[in-house]
């Protein structure tokens, strides 16, 4: 694993987030400080990868007194960029994307700003959520060069994705939250997160069987 | 990797998914029969990694043939247990667990059906999303006993997920496709899918982030 900012590896990187939650949990009990073993305990992971994880960023902790929660939580903060202003837009304003622009847990905390919703459904389109309108698909490029908007989720059907995906990174999109069942392709510094939901509930349903095949025999 | 049913590696079981999705876009567009080198191409994996994957459940082509689309995403489904039927309930009717029973994309194919929503919420308990029905959540266990549900969503605040799913659990739900953003400790025999989606976020927000300081150096 490398030491420099510019290659950890993105099993650390995903890791990251989990750090963060657990970090603001302890920081919700005002407990102010946490041995890596008792983190690791917590979190069911090894202290030595907690270690490890940690040291990519030039590691936190001081020996003998372990690390300080709210130090901690906010550097992995800054690491994540979430001392950043996050706006983002939805595109799809269907069920999926508007339970994302109800959805508070990142909403308010950590920067993120739904900035606009959209839609090409005419019932859709003029509609607020939580405050925040929907505008119509059309509207896409100059809203993005407009208020340089980097960050969008996308909640359209997945033959639409591809192709408005492309568009939307020639506009200035950087990362999509993609929840379209189907892969974007897409150029190299653009990033795709994608939440497939129906994959995971197979993921899910698979081990319910094969543990209960198991517990059979 | 071992060839048994019983050892087939995590990131195995998560990849079949992924193959059952190409391989019903492949059934969709009438194509009847690929090799692997075509596959692996579109997935963008290595044609030994889907030979490999495909191998641990006693491999599907033929040399010189390929896969027979068809057989394959039938053999897949039959895996990973959708042509079983896969009765679930929702817990939790907010935005979320109704954008999840409104997901047409996994309601109606491979043997899902949501038989019911539950939340504590008045407001919620007896209206229709879809046709199916939110319940008070003092009904849950005798509905899951009644109906014999093992697999279960959960769309509820972090903060109730974990004594609630301790429960469940005890009450014969097998499977917790969870989207509290908690860690839940369950028995051993239990299935705990975690879709954790502000932590995606976050990881995206990492991304988009520290491409773009590599991009200005």
């Amino acid at each position: 694993m490398a030491n420099s900012d510019k290659n950890i590896s993105s099993a650390v990187i995903k890791r990251l987030p989990r750090y963060f939650r657990y970090l603001g949990a302890l920081k919700a009990k005002n407990i102010t400080r946490i041995s890596s073993k008792e983190l690791s305990e917590q979190m069911m992971v090894t202290a030595s990868q907690i270690r490890q994880d940690l040291n990519n960023f030039g590691g936190f902790g001081q020996q003998g007194y372990g690390y300080n929660v709210d130090n901690l939580y906010t550097e992995i903060g800054k690491i994540l960029g979430l001392d950043k202003r996050n706006d983002m837009i939805i595109v799809g304003a269907g069920n999926l994307g508007q339970a994302l622009a109800n959805y508070q847990s990142f909403n308010e905390d950590y920067g993120y700003k739904v900035m606009a919703l959209f839609d090409v459904n005419p019932k859709l389109i003029g509609i607020s959520v939580r405050g925040v309108k929907v505008l119509d698909t059309d509207e896409l490029e100059n809203f993005i060069k407009t208020h340089g908007i980097k960050i969008a989720a996308l909640t359209i059907p997945k033959d639409q994705a591809p192709a408005i995906a492309k568009k939307m990174a020639e506009w200035g999109i950087k990362g999509f939250w993609n929840f379209a069942p189907i892969d974007l392709h897409l150029p190299d510094n653009v990033t795709v997160e994608n939440v497939h939901l129906a994959e995971s509930l197979m993921t899910l349903t698979y081990n319910v069987h094969n543990r209960e095949e198991s517990e059979n025999e």
